[in-house]
């Protein structure tokens, strides 16, 4: 239940979208890694909030126990730590597991692929917090998925505003979630989860509610530096700060255009600490840019300063920035397209079948193929002894072979070969 | 235990050694398909023997019951099944699972790649099987591994051999676990192995003997049909039969020098019906030929006509032959190899680091390594406001960049950009 099986032509679209995808991360000088499917159950529990009780459990079969990685970002944080690193620049594709519950038709799989690129160490703020926003920006473009919107938030400053609404710590991280499903429902719903369901005074609400639907560019964030009650707090003034300077470091890279500093963006995974972002397909309908919402977003990230930390037996902290793409939802999007098409992919890359006109020719077909595999050449032959010239000429249509080397009793004597264009149907020797 | 995190060098001469296994199935005219990491316990259970016990298992947390796969062809047996396929040519390259004690200087782990091409479909005698074996004398020959030897045999002249030396149906599989430890052991332990062990009477293990100690080419096969008892038993005569129309195939590939009939050959699955294979590495040893012991076989595969048909609710067949590429082990080697080099292999593919020469630059070299990234250029930029020219040219020595562009106040006002050729310490403007 919530896995499917891919098919080649799955398999061949998917195997292109990650090609650019790693080719991104390449371009900025990121080395892969790779870990294990199954971590030490105890590594794992307590990083996911809510997410949890959705990580599968292997059975005590005796020795440790273990579980199948939820994400890549743990991993790679117990990575860090296990192996002392405090400086890396990583990117690692592979498949997680979740015991959610599947929404297929919308790419949400309980076994499937994330692509991460991380940039670990102590560096000066924001450079490589603008590399990843600059990723997002690069892939979206490079798979030419349309018009595209990375919203652009800081926990700090989602924290500072709900300190000066009046809001408990310890009610921080469920109000949160809360603001973080106004990209879902309107806020009036979203308030009325704040005041009903997790008993927040009406006030506080609608203090927050002035904050978050806020959303902007860099005028938006001198405004809230402006905010008396706003720069009042500390950490506030600090994400704000830092906001400041990443849509500096966001102009200089030329990518301004599709950024929205969106006050509402909040991010569910509790280890994030400071800049968070996310990208969302938007169309242009009746002159307004609307969001895409039968997929989400399809990446997303932040930072998380805290978590290598947790891994280490001493604590030592290695502060992390990083970004996935969702290559998953992409992928329904690119498939539903090349559906529409009607186009049809080739799943095999073969160039040439090599094809006999008659009986009694098989060992003709055996010799001249392995030299075409010993000269690199992508070559098949139909594996019966005396296949009809009909049935190996259809085989190439079908299969999208351009070209087929024929051999009879006449080409042998002259010791020649036929080459022929299977859809012009033309032929040389 | 048993498992590992693969450091970005790993990575790199991994996807070098899979991009030459892919390069291969592809030139076979294979497509890929990919499957779930996890199947259906029940699936898995009664396929693999005595590997059965090996299988991790999933905990029951509700829904069904499930298991990590243990191989791919069990869960390409059950694709073809599920989709009624009867005729397909693929490749799969994934990680299987087994909590078997490993051995991790002999490459053995509990989480491993495998590479398994497959040929599934009711052909002709012998061209998908040829196929396959020519298919690991190019891999283990694109590979530069050395000198390698494919030994050959098929379960039906193994059957037919025990059956004539007297030995009962239901031993057949027992005494076949322990033929396969000739290539571990003298035949003198075999033999006690047989007699003591598993009780079987001395003359006939004697006359099991004779035959398992035979290997050759096509003489053999011609000396086995002349054998008056083994040419009266149905299943070896078609064996040899096969074995017959399979060297003369291999022989039009070109490729008999690297194979050995070799009847101690008995592979350990259930599920193989007809011809089987098996590759060593082999060293010039005193004028023989040794096999190189420490990693054991290197890739082999053979035909399992029946395994399909267990995945199919009316029990229909559908034959197929296949090969593994034994990457692991091919990993290790190749790992000591370059260890042993000394060689530093580069795990990133960094074009060009964006410097500057003084302070205040941050602006220019976002700029520059903006346009870089645009065009397509792999470059990076530390992750520092004010780093050292120093420090920005050692970080190119360090990690490989053959190239700096470097951008002071002087190229800033002169509108070039300096390039450095790291290695030679020259520079153009």
């Amino acid at each position: 239940q919530g896995t499917r099986d891919h098919p080649p032509a799955h398999v061949r679209l998917r195997d292109l979208l990650l090609a650019t995808v790693v080719a991104c991360f390449k371009r900025h000088g990121a080395s892969a890694i790779d870990t294990p499917v199954m971590e030490l159950r105890e590594m794992l529990i307590g990083k996911y909030g809510e997410g949890t009780k959705l990580i599968y459990e292997l059975q005590d079969q005796g020795g440790e126990l273990l579980a199948l990685r939820y994400d890549l970002t743990v991993p790679f944080a117990r990575y860090l730590a296990m192996n002392k690193i405090t400086n890396m620049k990583r990117y690692h594709i592979a498949k997680v597991y979740r015991r959610d519950n599947p929404a297929t038709s919308r790419g949400r799989y309980r076994e499937f692929y994330q692509c991460d690129f991380d940039i670990a160490g102590q560096f000066d703020p924001m450079i490589p917090d603008a590399e990843c926003v600059r990723i997002v920006h690069e892939v979206l473009s490079d798979l030419q998925l349309g018009d595209f919107l990375i919203k652009v938030n800081h926990r700090q400053i989602l924290n500072g505003v709900l300190a000066i609404c009046g809001v408990p710590e310890s009610k921080f991280l469920t109000m949160c979630s809360s603001v973080d499903k106004l990209d879902k429902m309107p806020w009036e719903e979203v308030r009325n989860e704040m005041v009903g369901e997790k008993g927040l005074s009406p006030e506080a609400a609608n203090s927050i509610g002035k904050y978050v639907q806020l959303h902007g560019g860099l005028d938006l964030v001198g405004q809230l530096l402006q905010d008396p009650k706003l720069s009042q707090n500390k950490l506030a003034k600090e994400g704000l700060e830092d906001m400041k300077l990443l849509f500096e470091y966001l102009t200089l890279f030329g990518i301004m255009g599709k950024i929205s500093f969106d006050l509402s963006l909040a991010r569910g995974l509790d280890y994030y600490t400071g800049v968070i972002f996310e990208a969302v397909l938007v169309q242009q309908e009746n002159n307004r840019m609307e969001e895409v919402f039968s997929v989400g977003s399809v990446a997303g990230g932040g930072r998380y300063d805290e978590l290598v930390g947790m891994f280490d037996p001493k604590g030592r902290k290695v502060p992390c920035v990083g970004v996935s793409i969702g290559i998953e939802r992409i992928f329904s999007i690119l498939e539903q397209r090349v559906k529409a098409s009607g186009e049809k992919i080739r799943t095999t890359e073969t160039q040439v079948l090599v094809a006999t006109p008659h009986k009694h020719l098989v060992a003709a077909r055996l010799k001249l193929i392995s030299e075409l595999w010993d000269a690199g050449i992508k070559a098949e032959m139909l594996y019966k002894k005396d296949p009809k010239l009909l049935k190996q000429l259809q085989y190439c249509e079908d299969t999208g072979i351009p070209l087929a080397a024929i051999v009879g009793e006449q080409e042998l004597a002259d010791r020649v070969v036929k080459l022929r264009d299977v859809a012009r149907r033309e032929e040389v020797s």
